[in-house]
């Protein structure tokens, strides 16, 4: 007879990154309803001020959140955009002129040292500075001459799943208020990521797959690239398995020669331009005899060894909130699978101290 | 008896790789006399018309040039700068006014269609637009305004080595008249590269420690941190083990869970504020148990278990075009301990044709 009391049971692996993985549909609701004002009126005022180009700065999960907005500010706002290379500030001391230019930090936390320094130098620079964090009281916050907050609620678990989506919703909501546009794109998603969520048993079945792999390779193109970044930081922060992210261009110029049947590939297919400009990098994959699993429509993932379906009729700009789910699951099962704990990857901090 | 006429003889592996890398002292010392008297007139002419930002555009290889660049530009420069998501002009059309923008397309060859298609899209929005190729007939050449030949000969092996050395000097010389400096750091380099070059045989023995690795992680901070990723991506091509290339402050949101004892580390350490700015990097992954092996000075290679000693005395902005040299090297020699040959990595072709 056990006389341990039901709350010390021990804890089911990964039970705070599968919760965080869950929450995602309520998050992305509450964005629409209660961020979406605030963050229309930030962008009109911003707007207003008519900034020439826009600088991203953030790291880790954060950064693949950026460089989808630098997607979307080239795409849909036609303004020349560039990620940041922090060093230069803070290692440096780079003083760049940087009147007309907007700088948006996207943070999870806000509180790394290093995002805090470099934002107060591009505000000291002329730069209108916006900070995109999940903590509204964090010195980035403070430091930063507007604001928008995530909404993501408290994240508990280290790999960071349901700030992510909370960030490129709002990025994507910043960038049509920027333009105005009226965001309506993203209407559907919460129900969409909830249909996408229910399906975790695909998952599972195709976490077997990658159990043993020595490595992975994600690729995908435009959109859909921070998706495949995104994924390969989460896989390779609760897996371990070395998990590298290609755009599909670039595997063409040299990485591919690395692919063999040994290697499995997983690729994002965004339904779009995307998509079709990955094809060519896809085709040679096929060539190569590459193990490849496609997420994206589903006759694409019909014709391909294994993958999984995403909804049709979204539209580009928005798929890639839904795209990261099935891949976060992957991590997540993956992780589980290999009797590891995703909720405590070896080695990390919830807020990473950089300088 | 063999009836063989020596001119049958097989082919000693990477012949080509080889010869190409042991070029680069001379083709650095082309540049400096012949080069660049012509990089510092184009470079007046552009500083004359008083671009506000830059942006690099380039695939692979030239990528990680353009990213050194875009380290010059912010420090010394202070412009701020980007690198062009290629696909948001070839697959998206994105048309983002360029003007007061200076665009600089990076490419060995000149003849990759989305380069050409992006340069000659960014010359319609009004941008200043500058090619750096190996060749002056090329149809980016041909495409852009302004262009700097780089004068490192014809290439013929695979893998890039020499272009990009002289990719790295050629950008140093237009940052530098860019600002109205002289690039006198540039002076001693094409010795210290002959001198960096004589020390195969130390290359050769570090070889034999990852001949049988099956992943590498490559890791530096500030200008080093083009060099993690040019060695990581010549690795993968030429070895075909996939080697991650980390910023030190990335490598510490998140990816560090994949390091153990048998995960093996280089670390490429400037001689500056790139170095102190990865120490708390190289300190983590000392606490880890990683598997450590430093390119960078002395006495930081004596206290490591392995490595490679760079010439001293030389200004960080430079290192670079040192510091890649014995990592052109390692791909070499762990891919003929591999018995493969380096001058024809499976599955590629010298001009990359994406679009």
């Amino acid at each position: 007879m056990s006389t341990t009391p039901a709350s010390a049971e021990p804890a089911r692996l990964g039970r705070l990154m599968a919760a965080e993985i869950a929450e995602q549909p309520a998050v992305l609701r509450r964005i629409l309803k209660e961020g979406a004002p605030t963050i229309r009126q930030i962008a009109a005022a911003i707007a207003a001020r008519n900034p020439q180009f826009v600088l991203l700065t953030a790291r880790g999960t954060s950064d693949n959140a950026a460089l989808y907005a630098k997607y979307l500010v080239e795409v849909l706002l036609g303004k020349p955009a560039g990620l940041t290379s922090m060093s230069t500030t803070t290692a440096y001391g780079a003083k760049p002129d940087l009147r007309d230019c907007l700088v948006v930090t996207v943070s999870q936390s806000g509180g790394s040292p290093d995002l805090v320094a470099s934002t107060r130098a591009a505000r000291e620079a002329g730069a209108i500075t916006l900070a995109v964090t999940n903590n509204p009281y964090s010195p980035l916050a403070a430091v930063s001459e507007y604001h928008i907050d995530v909404l993501a609620g408290p994240e508990k678990a280290l790999p960071a799943t349901k700030t992510y989506t909370a960030q490129l919703l709002s990025l994507y909501l910043l960038v049509e208020g920027l333009r105005g546009g009226d965001g309506s794109a993203a209407k559907g998603l919460p129900e969409l990521a909830a249909s996408v969520l229910a399906r975790g048993e695909e998952v599972r079945e195709l976490a077997e797959r990658y159990r043993f792999a020595q490595r992975l390779i994600i690729t995908s193109r435009g959109y859909g690239y921070p998706t495949a970044r995104e994924a390969a930081l989460k896989l390779m922060e609760t897996t371990y398995i070395p998990a590298l992210p290609f755009s599909g261009a670039d595997l063409l110029h040299g990485p591919l020669a690395m692919v063999d049947n040994t290697s499995p590939v997983i690729a994002v297919v965004p339904d779009g331009h995307g998509g079709e400009a990955l094809q060519p990098a896809l085709d040679r994959l096929r060539t190569r005899g590459a193990d490849l699993a496609v997420i994206g429509q589903q006759d694409l993932v019909d014709a391909a060894p294994a993958g999984f379906a995403l909804p049709s009729w979204v539209t580009e700009e928005v798929q890639p909130i839904l795209e990261i789910l099935p891949l976060q699951l992957l991590a997540y099962e993956i992780t589980i699978a290999r009797g590891q704990d995703p909720d405590t990857p070896r080695a990390l901090a919830k807020v990473t101290e950089t300088h």
